[in-house]
């Protein structure tokens, strides 16, 4: 039968619960897209750079805990994933790269947009990267790639997928699960009741709270036991957050994690749920973790003690984990130092957001825009439910202090430092919640590498808000400059990225646009991109010289 | 001294002739960028975008035949640059990547934007791919990455340079060759007496020009070979051209290499003059060569007989070899034969050319445009001595064969099929030759994966036209579906990329910009394009059903 081989992909996706096919497509994927038009799942998303499909991909099977597949051409589309790639392995994503590589009969002879070794460009960063050898074989070597995705530690996979395999006729047996069991882990005995001792006996306990739980939707466990322990709540240091794992509206939450929050510095247990070892932007100076006793829970074992050494490791399903530690911790009594400091730590926190607060509104009539008052206007005017995508660079502390703040907004960013994955992301989110408000916070470099996210967007007619922090520089190098010199003077080569008129190309892309040079203009733009049914680019030029930490 | 590190890197740059550094920087490269304002040369060149970087430093490395450098950051930035530097790969282009990685004190603590393998993501297309070890061997390092990348067979290298050594204060040896001695190799006497031997007594002989004849300046003294030997000249098959290794003004052209030219399929002899092996786009129905008896050429010895058995081959210098030739032809003779051969061939090109021109003249005035009527109208209008970049896909043949014609232009392409590599090499070509007027002519898919050209192109006020064959769609992927359907009929999913305004985006880059409807506009946009100081972008709409060859 005519398409036998890429009906078999497309029923395996649609059988194991795949919704989206994000793509850029090129020759090799003729017979997928021609089949493609039959099935109303997977649905097939135009992107028109392959950066746009990896991202969008993660995006998706972040919000919806499903493996999404991004289909890239060849070498060439390849090579163009591979840097939101790395964003979704930190974030323990399960984007599924599907690879249409040309025909095994001109691969080894260096054919068009062929590469001896397409698997080496993205080894690194996917769990399994093998490339279909047999067309009997295509719905097995699918249904593999999306069992490994998913099961966790979840993360990328890649699965090369030769053309004249695909556009086999020849009849291909599907013989897929319709559900992939997750084998689910649990710590051992011994750990998990060496835990549960060291938080019954804190005096100043601290629960960080990881990505994992909003992968694992085990919030409310986690939220729960912080209660019942009376322990203060953090979410996961800016470095390596990928995913909120609790809102910040949670009872007990008191900021995000560093090595200098005053509960931390002062904490004598610390409990590290479901996230990495702290990750160094350049080599600290400074402690990564306190002195006290640290407590580290991981669907990844080899993510426990990776960079810092640890007390306790809890490595297994992050529910199961919560539910023993539950058990365990069940008749655990008031303790009043616990309390004490909880109180300490959340009142701090307060006061310390209350003057954020304060300072920031002095700024709000001032120009330039500063970034602090551009980050409190939006704390203000949306919608407490949104959903902020974040990829702001050196903006993210303050999205986060401000516009998370202890509000009840989830949050998703990167912490691969790949620019562009939080325009691109963002479509991925949109497609999952069209229930939700999509704002996507972003750099004015950023805008220039996941620019062509506004054409899908505006295709599809996704209302998503994009939020450009333009301070017309790579402000990153400039404070990279600044630190090694140790000074402020002098030039910043390479730096300057004004010239471009943002609006205006966003305007061109078919979204709604607005340029704010006072931060009265933003909540009407905010309000009419609350209400277009399509992207909106609000681009705001905020102070040059404002570009975050030194 | 500080910045020590970064300064011997720069030094032995400038003293091995490098011009330019391209770079898209991070905090990696504080270093560098502090020391690079007080040189002269190299001078850095902003791009915002990796891709860009690649592809401009490919054009100018190709234009000068200079090694000239990519500095790339981190593990995300090299990634994004890999797919241009397969294209600089396919041309053999030095185009040197520096890759500023993160410290090595956190490097092997997966510390933000590293990857344990960083010259895995680019193995497979480099010459050599180093990581320092050692702050006191920069300049050593730098200066070995240079020389590999010169010597024939050219091609990219990798050099991974870690923040901590570049960022070095203690004294690094510069010892440094002014230049690097390019080792002249010649083939074998018995190979170059095979061959000469074989174009003496042919009767029908085809003498293709290859890319390597731009590279190594060695146009004419090929033209002169042919001249005494009363060959027909081709340029080299547009499926494996990067350069055109004559111009299309030589006595005795008679078109461009494919297996179906009729002096290709009647020739007895056939030259393959400094090119690699046929390349094919999908596995081939027919022969890629005729029968006739080949001699292949080239400066890589693993080049020769690559996909098609060759009766002789000659490895070395492409000038050596041809003066070689010239001395064991020396005294042949007249041959009538080949004379007859060569002037029908000549005679009948003229004729195909004539034939095409009036065919395309009678749609010169149709809306929507086709393709073949642009074509006419740009080899009308360009000036015969302007340099096209060429990137248009699915009308890369009528580029070729209506535009460089029987001009005196020359033409740059890539066989590597990443799109947008025509936009950013067009910097390239820019800056080498700024008394020469740049086209480069892209598809509408194209445009989207180059855009961030128009920034650095813009901010230097590089004066190249940009001509855009909007189609509206990706037509490489409509024709792939229509021949792997066998039917011209139904849906063509996923390749509709309608929707763009690519006039105002390019004017919100801060380019000149025109929309054509009918071919009477573009004359006075092509002549605007070159008076302006800048930039400029002419979105030709053509029609979206005439997207290429099925």
């Amino acid at each position: 039968m005519k398409g036998a081989g890429a009906r078999a992909i497309l029923d395996t996706l649609r059988d194991a619960g795949v919704d989206l096919i994000f793509t850029c497509p090129g020759s090799t994927e003729a017979a997928i897209l021609d089949a493609s038009s039959e099935y109303e799942r997977p649905r097939t998303i135009l992107t028109t750079h392959e950066s746009i499909a990896v991202a969008a991909a993660d995006g998706y099977a972040r919000a919806t805990g499903k493996p999404t597949v991004a289909y890239l051409h060849a070498n060439v589309g390849l090579a163009n994933g591979i840097a939101h790639l790395h964003c979704a392995q930190l974030a323990n994503s399960p984007v599924v790269i599907l690879n249409g590589t040309k025909s095994t009969v001109i691969a080894n002879r260096g054919g068009f947009t062929t590469a001896p070794y397409p698997a080496e460009y993205v080894r690194q960063h996917v769990k399994s990267d093998r490339i279909a050898l047999r067309s009997d074989a295509l719905a097995e070597e699918v249904s593999r790639a999306l069992r490994i995705a998913s099961t966790e530690p979840a993360g990328p996979v890649y699965l090369g997928l030769p053309q004249d395999l695909v556009e086999t006729d020849a009849a291909v047996p599907v013989r897929v699960a319709q559900s992939f069991p997750q084998p689910i882990a649990r710590p051992s005995a011994e750990a998990t009741a060496a835990a549960a001792a060291l938080f019954a006996h804190a005096k100043r306990l601290v629960f960080v709270a990881g990505s994992e739980l909003a992968r694992n939707k085990a919030s409310d466990a986690f939220i729960a036991l912080a209660d019942r322990l009376d322990a203060v709540v953090l979410l996961e240091d800016r470095r390596t957050i990928a995913d909120s794992g609790v809102p910040a509206s949670a009872p007990r939450y008191a900021g995000t994690y560093a090595p200098e929050h005053p509960a931390i510095a002062a904490c004598d247990v610390l409990f590290f749920a479901g996230m990495p070892s702290p990750m160094e932007f350049e080599p600290s100076k400074k402690a990564l973790v306190p002195t006290a006793a640290i407590v580290h829970a991981s669907t990844d074992a080899l993510a426990i003690g990776k960079v810092v050494p640890v007390d306790v490791g809890l490595v297994g399903s992050t529910a199961a984990m919560l539910a023993d530690l539950s058990a365990a911790l069940a008749d655990v009594a008031v303790n009043a130092d616990r309390a004490a400091f909880r109180n300490e730590a959340v009142a701090a926190h307060t006061e310390r957001s209350r003057a954020a607060r304060t300072r920031a509104r002095k700024g709000e009539n001032v120009e330039p825009i500063v970034v602090s008052a551009l980050m409190a206007v939006l704390a203000e005017e949306l919608p407490d439910d949104c959903i902020i995508v974040g990829d702001p660079v050196t903006s993210g502390a303050e999205l986060i202090e401000t516009v998370i703040g202890d509000s009840n907004r989830a949050y998703h960013t990167t912490s691969g430092g790949s620019l562009g994955w939080g325009m691109a992301a963002a479509i991925g989110f949109a497609l999952a919640e069209p229930q939700k408000r999509i704002v996507s916070v972003i750099g004015d470099g950023v805008f220039q590498f996941g620019i062509q996210t506004l054409w899908t967007a505006a295709s599809l007619g996704l209302p998503i808000t994009f939020v450009v922090v333009n301070n017309a520089s790579y402000a990153a190098v400039r404070a990279a400059i600044k630190r090694y010199r140790r000074s402020s003077a002098g030039p910043f080569p390479a730096s300057d990225i004004a010239g471009i008129d943002i609006a205006m190309v966003a305007r061109g892309f078919g979204a709604l646009a607005f340029s704010v040079k006072n931060l009265r203009e933003l909540p009407a733009a905010l309000a009419a991109a609350g209400t277009h049914a399509g992207p909106c680019v609000i681009d705001v030029h905020t102070d040059s010289n404002d570009t975050g930490p030194a």
